[in-house]
């Protein structure tokens, strides 16, 4: 066996079914040899006592996207992938977004130049269809989805972005045809504006008439409309960011009937709750995201979920502004009414050591699952596996090397994202990163960037095995 | 890195989570390395186009045990474990039953004996509990478990194994205590007595009236009740051969709700019905075990458990009687009433191709959760890991190389087992095991066993992670 | 006690709760005693051996409703008035609809002017709000409601008709403040026209793809989306014609959950099914109604529900075309596709019949439930109670006496509906209505109408129970 | 129409359907007519402003039955039957209590003559079968029924009473043949030892111990468990006392199944708490009774339970036993563990006041509602109606005038049972009996008895029209 550029030796190698001790080879990017003894390596790293995980997969980011007049994300691609490394992660899945009277094809060049040269670890796109016109679902999206843009997401709300169902069918239709996997923003549009306009009219104006505005049963109806549409159309769907029992429940009764439905929650959803969005002056609207954070019992079914394997991904929805700002979310017309404060918290560098204190040090969920969640079923339902997602020979050398003991405190003057704040402030955790490997490269190593190099690629991506009709191999084999 | 004894080269590894083209080098009967070359091996196995699984595991086995006056089993441990090898298992779990009046340990060291040097692959032994007296409760169980003999199935049925709901209540308290993980066989005695009288007195003695005899409801019943009994003391449990929806649908209610309950369900359970019990003359008595195959839609119910994650095993329930033979299935008194029809089929050689082919090769399934349902599961839930169950570093080199695309139709003059009969005689298959390697010895190639020496071992088995209480790993990890 | 008008004696009094040998005697128009003996009647009819129940309520009926371009409805208001006497009725609820920039209170003058004079029964009307302006839901409707109209309908598909998700709710909010009852039609008009051009483009045009265009989950996700909505204003709805186990499902886990969801079926779901849809030639056309009639499942499930008490009322959705007729089923452009078939279908002669054979005579429900299905609950739930829906004092005298025990087949030519076709041609019934007694006067005896005067009211409504707010008493009493 | 012995005049009668004003004509101890005025009679009652009601109907109660040794009942049938008519009842339904070794026969006749000639108001006698033997199944109990005894208790636990699953079987089958109502006391046996045995040794004799050792899960095995041997056997049963979530959703969830299943409830589950059972010394005594009054949440399912028609009863389980004295719940040995505490509390006074106030003042439930669940029900399930459960011409004259505004105060000096406490002292009410009418007599009178003949007969009864094979007719109908 020839020599490595890189050996990780003794640590515990965990992927989505299994934890060993083992030595990691790596050459030319790329894992090659998991053993008992990995020699002859340029370069060791001791992960005596730590444990050596696939690189976290981030498939739930928003960065540097157009946020509507006088708003401005918090962070750029150099920025977010910084983060993103610091917290664990080795991609991010940030969203190319068309603009309604836009060409989508248009869009993915546009932000596909803001990425190029700025990431420090890879990325892989997908697109936002907010204008399903029949040139962009009879030519751009077919023709993208070749290009390696395999998933899109669509919106059953905001103005800006909200299909009609007779959009959503004919989306989904095209999404069957081409093996596309949606993502699908659940709550309804009128539901909230009818909310909105009812509290605004009460004067109930602060930030938690944000939460009081999409109360669950605005998710949970918007939940079962786009289940119902897939099932008609006869295609999968993945339902992200779900945030409480009611939605929860849907998912779980459609996958009980054999519905090839699919579903992603976030940290904010086990650790924050409406409360947050009431805190005093405009302190609330550092929570405010959509679907609000609910409530203690909907945490319980939250956790449910991810134990009893409703959920198929743990994503952040990173979504960031900066709090006072502007141009962020004490921007005047927010301070006026809840509906102009941007939607949207940063979450991608607390994303893991939140789950992973939560879930596998409280004895929630396995270390496997954690991998799982965190990792391998996003390479495995975005068309990255068998590249990204696991240890194993010739995967991509994405590794995340972890303390499981180390217990940390949650302070935003230690975090490298773009926002002023973070909602998990004071918040204690035991697991927490070590060092980044990016494609065999050791880019974030015990608080420090040690390769700054933007060496990070757009990636482009295969069809979802998700995605294809019953009757086809439902998930990645040989 | 230092020179192996045996080396798989060429091949498609796959484990519960990955499906990976690597190498696999083996030392001392273990795995020592996983990695895109393997080189210098003193011996190698091509495995270019074919499948390199964890060796088949099969934890529901029943081999020579007592089965009343005049009627015997129709495997010792030789032939059981050779049939196992041919179908690509290296390791089974059979029962040591404790019969009412005896020491459960006498019951061990007995079936130990009747093992040890006679078997060709891994056996690790289940207690079976009958008589649950203070000494078994208080002495011997404890005792046994730190042994290494850490589960043990208990009846709700059976005249010689039923235990009351008292007797069930305390030997859960002692598992809960002492972290044994608890099979329970899930049927209503008295239900099925008061069926079997009635079906008697109407003259219905054909092998049909088994099945009459223990409809659904009847495991249903059983089901819910030690799901409440396992709620109550607050402790895990398995419930083992699942049939139909009814059953199903009450485990998963369970597991809806947070218990601690597990499953596992058989290939009869997927491939045959009740109609099959009714054949021409006794042809029928060759379909009869407990509970029976029910209908097809009781097949799409545990088809949805299988793909859900309802269940975590599937085992053959390999519980062997000849036909044509005043021993088995027509002994005197069973030809005069179904009652006295020995219990069990015969399918510990045929587990594997079934449900790859069923499962996989028809598109229901994904390789990964082929092993995880077939291995790797078994061996999590059994104590048996991280030592057997998966592919990686540090695992005894148990492997099966499995070939896809080979079609096959199972023929009793093919198989290895005791039986005279198969009940998939002409079930056809596509997916095949070529070779079996048990602890880095190939023992079975190509049709043939190549290494026919005794060499299994009667295993100690650590407690099952799964068998602790709430608020510790519910899984296994570092 | 003093004379009576007139007598019925000797026969089985039954309510929604109990049956009674008893005798009843009524004075000008209401019921004044029921007694073991009335004597001292100006006229008295000899009901022994039959049944006296309260006059048949169909809440739900379409009369001389305008249906579009080149489209006349079969019945005006005096042929539907004595269709439904002789088919045992003694008051139906037609619809005054709302074209869409028509005023409400213009649309419920214009229908009143076509019924004022016509009837021979008491007359209803519900609202169809198409247009709700500011104007419509400030105004109007107020105004209307204190007029006792006090029930509308919404329709969440067909184009001329379909209400936005906002409408849906702003309308809702609108009955919560009035306390009016909402009646909504649930299918998914997006949903609806995405299939039926599928279909067209796959020349799909027989009246079967009418069938096609608007499967189970189409009127299963309209429900829930109606009844999340109802949850989020917090206003009762009735979700009228219930055609399957899907939307039937629905509605039972809202009423589970506590919320105040009401439901109505119809004879066609529980006796037709989509085949019939599927009859050679042009044939189908004559079962083309909205929702579909779906399959033997469905029926069961319909079956469920009606004894279950999931429905609480049983109604005809009577809504008759001709079919050989150049304005009916088969006008040109309903030869070229399903989609100009006009929707629906007679009924309201034969509600009666259909039910207590299927249902009473069959074992299913009792005489009560029966009574309490097609008379009673119409009146409690509609506001007409206690004027009618039962037989006591102070109840108008709105009778049918019912031979249980006779057999009838159900025959066009025995009908006296516009229609030139009924969908139960041959449909065999045991029960049959014998005399019908409305207001007093004796209008069908045995076959014949004795009292052709279009005596027949429009009522005055008043607010139903049932819309008022949970805490105060959601049932009519003292 | 003659004269009439008794009119009750002005007042709103009130059936299980209708609320109408009316007068009520009584002769001969049964009703004659209903009608806007009743003229000419002996006796007038003015209710005006009161209601009418069917006189309630309890058919759940204890009285005189043998409590074991050095335990004795608080009431004998004088002082229920007086007790019973204060509260507003006109009919009781004891029962008579076979003890193993015993004839049932003997059970009844012995029960009979305790009851003969002492009761202020009819009763009629369920069985409770202990000892199910050939005897007494093959001949007694189908005798039993034919004289009119035609429902008959089984327990699932208590030492002297429980069933073997196999006995349960044994005696469902007979009840099918011979059409009986079978009611079922549902808690597990074997699991409330197991409980009690470990909370003694853990020294928790306190009263609250009898609800720590019978919590839900031990009800709703046991329901499961006897609805899945109804099921078995093909027959209804009713299921008495629910007390919680758990074993009312197992109801519901039979229900929706479309089995025969049926269940009452008790004023305990709506408004006592296990904390009732945790009081200071041995004040928790007084409240001990199984099942064990649950929490908050389950008084929340018991209402869905009422509102939603999972319970066809409300009875008291009145089961009397004094506090203060050594032959009752401070008996020796209930000072030294709550498994001596006698198992009961009085309430069979108390029963319609509790459901009048927390159910029709509370706005819950309709007034009919109110009176199906105190009278019609127990009537038609038990084989009592047309002559007990409304009023109509031909009823028996029960009934109670009751008036709805009163409010009281709930106090054990002003009750007439032979306990010497309340569980509600203190309990405050809105709605009050004013007037018993029993067979035509007024037996009790704003506070006191003015007939105190003891004229109640022991009752024959119907077979239920409940307990008859799917297929015939399921309730009452001519």
């Amino acid at each position: 066996m020839p020599a490595f550029d890189l050996a990780i030796r003794g640590g515990t190698v965990v992927t989505a079914a299994d934890t060993v001790r083992a030595d990691v080879g790596i050459r030319d990017g790329r894992i090659v040899a998991v053993a008992e003894r990995v020699e002859g390596a340029s370069r060791e790293i001791d992960a005596s006592g730590l444990l050596v995980l696939p690189g976290g997969i981030d498939s739930h980011v928003h960065i540097a996207q157009d946020s509507g007049p006088g708003i401005t994300m918090a962070d750029d691609f150099a920025s977010a992938t910084r983060a993103a490394a610091a917290g664990g992660n080795t991609c991010v899945m940030p969203f190319a977004m068309q603009k309604k009277g836009e060409s989508l094809r248009g869009a993915v060049e546009a932000y596909r130049r803001l990425a190029e040269g700025q990431c420090l670890i890879d990325v892989g796109f997908h697109l936002i269809i907010s204008d399903p016109t029949p040139e962009v679902l009879g030519q751009e999206l077919p023709a993208l989805l070749k290009d390696g843009f395999t998933s899109f997401k669509v919106f059953m709300t905001y103005d800006d972005l909200v299909l009609s169902d007779r959009q959503l069918l004919d989306v989904f239709d095209v999404a069957r045809q081409e093996g596309a996997l949606v993502m699908v923003h659940a709550e309804g549009y009128d539901a909230i504006r009818y909310m909105t306009e009812r509290l605004e009219r009460a004067g109930r104006t602060a930030p938690i008439g944000h939460a009081l505005s999409r109360p669950e049963v605005v998710e949970r109806e918007a939940a079962h409309r786009a289940i119902s549409h897939a099932e008609l159309v006869d295609v999968p769907i993945m339902i992200v960011h779900v945030s409480g029992r009611e939605a929860m429940e849907q998912v779980r009764w459609a996958q009980a009937r054999g519905l090839k439905v699919y579903a992603e929650t976030c940290p904010q959803y086990i650790t924050l709750t409406a409360e947050d969005l009431d805190r005093v002056d405009m302190e609330g609207a550092k929570y405010v995201c959509s679907p609000p954070p609910r409530d203690q019992e909907s945490q319980r079914a939250i956790w449910e979920g991810i134990e009893q394997g409703v959920f198929q991904l743990f994503s952040s929805d990173h979504c960031p502004f900066r709090y006072d700002d502007p141009k962020g979310k004490l921007n005047p017309r927010g301070r006026s009414s809840f509906r102009w404060v941007p939607n949207g918290i940063p979450g991608i560098e607390t994303r893991l050591p939140i789950l992973f204190s939560e879930g596998v040090s409280a004895g929630r969920i396995s270390l496997n699952r954690f991998v799982e969640l965190t990792s391998t079923n996003h390479a495995k339902f975005y068309g990255l596996y068998p590249r990204k997602g696991s240890i194993a020979p010739g995967f991509d050398a994405d590794i995340t090397i972890w303390d499981p003991a180390r217990r940390e405190t949650i302070r935003q003057d230690a975090l490298h994202h773009g926002s002023d704040y973070t909602p998990w402030e004071g918040f204690e955790v035991t697991g927490w990163p070590v060092t980044t490997v990016a494609g065999g490269r050791v880019v974030f190593d015990r608080g420090r960037f040690v390769d700054e190099a933007p060496a990070g690629r757009v990636l482009q991506r295969d069809l979802s095995p998700y995605a294809v009709p019953r009757g086809r191999a439902p998930a990645p084999s040989a």
